[in-house]
């Protein structure tokens, strides 16, 4: 079992040495700048701990959890362009289509998400890449229903935005360790409820979304609930979830 | 054998009859508009051609063709976004960002993209989707070129370009057909030359690229030489190419 920080650095340096298509030319510059921006890779190393966790190889692991956080990363390059958030910084640093221009900036969000599919199709089970192309289909979804208002269900539209991949990053963890179908409930469980948990602390820290609807009281109770079920969902597993039992106290507490 | 026009109509078909992602909600008006802006549906029909030719079913094959025209229609949303071509106009009806706004028509080419995915994935075969990827991020690749005037290779820009989901239409047929792997390289030689067909004779029409570079005679010339390279590749397939010949025909004599 390797802790949260080794998982990390087998992430990074995955994701440092991954070899691109040769086809994307001087675009790999762009696509190499939105991908090493410094992020907590929480999705990826949540990938790899329950591979881990239900038996998995962290070999095996890799190249599922370097496809979520490239979708991931995707999603950022789309939503930092002036069309939707516009965003000039992201983490510190200009934002991709502050450095790269915006033509560039769009077509290496395009190449994030089909290499994230290249990645995903490694396997020889397409079952991991439909995987992870619904839950993209799910955050576009989201992202969507966000920027047009229709989000009278905050709770649905944030399932969809965040908690699509961080769901993702669990089953594609248990597809990668060879999880047979049947078994992969209580893990997809716990996904969803760490993607909650995720979400409402986020807001919490921008106090936006759950802590506006819900007030900063709400909100956090909602995150302590949640955190609760995780907890709970993971004590019900028959593994060691030492690691994810630490991604839960550090999503709960995170304040940044 | 069917002809052209009858496989025409089995595309128009099944893509008004595709069921989107329901996460994806009202984003589907946007995604559907682009979908049925009636353009020649020349790609899926050349995958549809060459998988009865290669003696597959029409239904096998109607996914990977849907596929193919996805990620066409996905490079086409994108690239009319003012952040490359800033095209108002697409085949006589406003580009999908000014009818539906910019931000929903960078996700509804995202959603395109990975609806493509999910297209390619309904296949068990991986290879079919891998495929796919990687004549995407050929094509991205190319796009990239052209826009920071990378362009020195023009033949190689093109090929990137247009090329790469050309042959991919063929490869994909020919999978979705059931072809070896050994047998395939005569139909993709095929498929390359109608690709640099259909893009030399697109720059006559234009007035660029190709037509710019030889000129308009030495453009004429390369389209003719590529017309006989093609109808060459046909003769050589023990195979009743009727409708193959025919999509030559129509691609070498098109003016608009």
């Amino acid at each position: 079992m390797r802790a949260a920080d080794e998982l990390r650095h087998a992430v990074e340096a995955y994701l440092d040495t991954l070899t691109l298509a040769p086809e994307l030319g001087r675009l790999e510059d762009a696509v190499r700048y939105a991908l090493g921006s410094g992020g907590k890779r929480i999705r990826p190393v949540l990938c790899l701990a329950v591979a881990e966790a239900a038996g998995g190889e962290l070999e095996d692991a890799l190249p599922a959890a370097a496809a979520v956080e490239l979708v991931h990363t995707f999603s950022l390059v789309h939503d930092d362009l002036p069309a939707l958030d516009d965003d000039v910084e992201r983490r510190g640093r200009p934002s991709a289509h502050i450095a790269f221009g915006e033509g560039a900036a769009l077509l290496a969000g395009d190449a994030l998400l089909a290499e994230a599919l290249r990645q995903a199709l490694t396997y020889d089970d397409p079952a991991i890449a439909r995987e992870l192309v619904d839950a993209t289909l799910g955050m576009i979804g989201g992202q969507h229903r966000d920027i047009t208002g229709d989000d009278a269900d905050l709770a649905e539209v944030e399932r969809l935005k965040t908690g699509s991949l961080f769901s993702a990053a669990v089953g594609l963890g248990v597809r990668a360790a060879g999880v047979p179908d049947d078994d992969q409930a209580p893990w997809r469980t716990f996904g969803d409820e760490l993607g909650l948990l995720f979400q409402v602390v986020d807001d919490l820290i921008d106090g936006d979304g759950f802590a506006v609807r819900l007030g900063a009281t709400g909100a956090r109770q909602l995150a302590d609930e949640t955190t609760d079920r995780a907890r709970e969902g993971l004590e019900e597993l028959s593994a060691d979830v030492s690691v994810l039992r630490e991604l839960v106290d550090v999503l709960a507490a995170r304040t940044a």
